[in-house]
């Protein structure tokens, strides 16, 4: 089951749960692979920026990914950036012969030329075998490296192996057209885009031409629906449902306590056990929590999965 | 009229209008400014970020000071952050004689260090005179320098003329309460904290201790009312009308076209003439007006006001 | 005298004199410029970045651009980077009025991409008038902005006016090759290549195909012979006197204290009457004082022009 | 052999040696730590920035940290910089077992507040186990973080383990002087300041107060020199012997082809096989070849161990 460019729906990213002392839940990693299933994602993504991969070493992660891999019936893409290929060749290595669909590679923030973003995307292709499906993870607000869609199509044209762009450029919406009007214009082969940004435009970026969501939202099943809804043409539907969680949203998709705010709000959804960050990553504040609380009790006004 | 920490309500900081061609539109702004007025703003920023401020000659900078406090009811702030000392002086200079209740001042985007921004608002304020009233702006997504809440406490503690902070960290909820608990505590005297970041958490950050609203949203009058709504403890109130907002807020929120954005909708509200921006800075697609026309008919169905 | 791709030996960069108090010097002005003709530069840069033009008012720039035309022989590019292009067309208006051979613009430091660069570029030649021939000022270590060589036979192609490269980047020997390559294989035409960051590759720089220097070591006469030898191939000669400066280069190149440095010894040498930067700017400590004049002794001992 | 406060003299920075296609170069290692222990260094650091330590995966670092323990007979510091505290931990724990002295921790490139930077190295010690000892490494030229001397002196205070700062700030003469005054008047404990950058500053920074290098030029045997001669007062014969070398350090100090050169002359002073960098790492152009056989053909009228 290889990623390809037909990727459709919502690959969630996946939060990694942890004990309260930091070691790594795995029942916790079951109930939730199970609810995403059960919530009708199309894949998943482990791993990612906020599944602090960044603060797994390399035994815990293959754990994760076989783990994961053994109890979902959907795609499963594994994120591997690392600041070397020798790390991420490892990974990959691993991940592929455990049965992933394909890898994730954000580019390292010291890249800053056109070209330079161009040798990286080709030498980590290389590197970890041209076989391997890969995503290109276009987040500058985190990574700060800026990828015109010009170049994008050109790591497309350089890359047989890349099949998906998790697109979470900020302002971001004429990009999708841009690439989109590419295909169109035959200048670029197609490829699937999979929205991330914590999801603060999946309403607009649908209607842009987006595949779906890659992303890690603490109500995937309203993002399965968003999609849904989207695709079949129920425009009105699809932003009155969005549009009900998007104070959360906004409120999510802080860096720094937003991934905190998730995992606090899956706790409460009974999804996992508790919501403990890794160091470096600090706890929410009882007022902070409190805000959650009320922001959940207005969304469930309209949405009643929100009731928790 | 000089600020003082008693700000409160809506300092709206005002765009500058133009002509198709690039001359500034002086009708508009006349008309802009008896708009605001009329919404109930408590006072006004002029030549702020948003403003374009940069893309302003010095003696295009003064007509525009001086024409809107001319008209004005209310206490206008000059932006007059500079490249360097003598252009800040000379602008603060003129504003001053002509009736400005203060300044703001942004940091240089090359500061790194805590004691280089306090020596940079030490050196600012002697710079400028240290009777001459100033806003501290902390707009990190902008201008890439971080100040803690412990910085920030040593600048006002340094500079008697510290009055307002425009407060626009993200996240930045918890800093709001961690000036206001120094304030209590009696390690930092009382200064206004307006919010700006185009408002995004507004609804959040008045409950959290802010005196009011320091941006530029497309609906002022909406800020305004969200102001005296969660002043006066109507909590519910508040975020219905925010909420209802909310998807355009963040729409308008986007760096880049977001100024488009709020220049757009201002020129269909009838307030401003065109919706141009100085070069470089571009137009909206058509399909982002749409979007935006989109966003006001759903608006228009909570609050008439969108209705345009 | 306008700016062509004829431009080679030294063009010097102007610092500018202050009164200890802050005011400018300009009988150092005078002086400063007499000795840079006697010492056979062929033309001059003033208002560049260690000229502390962000630190001036337009008027003063502009009596500074006056007082240096009237008196050089050779011709002055004139440093017209700034936030927006109204300022840098006020400044560009008047210094070719005054006689200017033609300005210099560097990017502002938010440019991230190859195309932004570009359209940058393109903008600011309309801005000030694609008759006004200009300088790129390539100096990433400064200005964030990396231009690779490609994106400079770019700017070439686009803009007809612009003549000299201000070669700063770092390491940047491999740039000048490859922008010579591109002249040889034709597909870029000939440019000046001028070369900055304060003389530290010279000796090699030469070798690899620059006109000369546009940089400020305290020795501009010095930087006049290396060239001169540099040109003449004579190798070894060259490297000599050039070795025996570097010391004291490397120590001038340092951010920050290099342009207190450099003033320092142009007061030392009785070419300006105080060592004054404008704020925020420090003062050389006592013991940097007699480090720098150490390597002014050891320096002595090859070249008399250091006995001061 | 744990590291102290008392390091001194020379600590190398080890490059990686590898076989043309990239695996690790065992017998070169051999030869490269013997030639170290002849040069008279007093102790070695694997794992640096210049060790290429991200391009290798845990079990290579771990093979490469007791390869060279095995056979050194002074100290050995490993750099055990990572993007998150897992993998920092796990490799000082095999390092520690394996006998190190030590440990480098730099801080990641995302810190921008003092307060963030006390944070981050308080947490790294508690990670590693507080009777780990290590090295603070400042170097903002590469990690983009900077430390004040003032938060340098406060992780001191706070982390007994903190033994030797790798100074390597740009500019950072008065750092060191500031940071000795801080012993001087009791506000901080002594702590060793070993100095990096290539050494480019290394003739000054040890009159200023610095207990040695800890850095990596392709003749560490001349740093030993220098350093023992600076430490004896005998001034002029340091700086003589320095300004030999310096056109040399200059030129292997440039971030990127730096490391080339770096491995190029080692390869042919025959301390090294290869001179092959893991990718991403560029070969050496064959005229910067030429240019550094030149260079070296310059020393070697001085000092006839660059008669390679």
């Amino acid at each position: 089951m290889k990623l390809t460019t037909d990727a459709r729906g919502v690959y969630v990213i996946a939060p990694t749960p942890f004990h309260p002392d930091g070691r790594i839940d795995d029942s916790s990693i079951d109930r939730m692979t199970d609810f995403f299933l059960g919530a009708g994602v199309t894949g998943m993504t482990v791993l990612g920026q906020l599944g602090e991969a960044p603060k797994m070493e390399h035994g815990e992660s293959v754990g994760i990914v076989k783990r994961v891999i053994a109890r979902a019936k959907v795609p499963v893409i594994v994120g591997v950036s690392a600041p070397g290929f020798a790390a991420m060749c490892a990974l990959t290595l691993d991940a592929m012969a455990a049965g992933a669909a394909g890898v994730m590679i954000a580019p390292p923030n010291t890249l800053r030329t056109d070209d330079s973003i161009l040798q990286y995307y080709r030498q980590a292709s290389e590197a970890i075998g041209t076989d391997v499906p890969f995503v290109i993870q276009d987040y500058p607000l985190t990574f700060s490296v800026q990828m015109t869609a010009g170049v994008i199509r050109r790591i497309v044209a350089e890359n047989p192996a890349c099949q998906v762009l998790k697109h979470e450029d900020w302002p971001g919406l004429d990009k999708i057209s841009a690439l989109r009007a590419f295909e169109r214009d035959g200048s670029m082969r197609h490829i699937s885009i999979l929205v991330g940004n914590n999801a603060l435009f999946l309403d607009f970026e649908m209607e842009r031409g987006a595949d779906g969501a890659n992303t890690g939202y603490c109500f995937p099943d309203m993002l399965v629906d968003v999609v849904r809804l989207a695709a079949a043409g129920e425009r009105d539907a699809a932003h009155d449902l969005f549009d009900a969680h998007l104070p959360l949203i906004r409120y999510e998709q802080q860096p720094g306590p937003g991934l905190a705010v998730r995992k606090y709000v899956m706790m409460r959804r009974g999804i996992i056990a508790s919501d403990t960050l890794r160091k470096p990553g600090a706890a929410l504040s009882g007022v902070a929590r409190a805000e959650v609380d009320y922001l959940l009790s207005r969304i469930a006004r309209v949405d009643p999965r929100a009731r928790v």
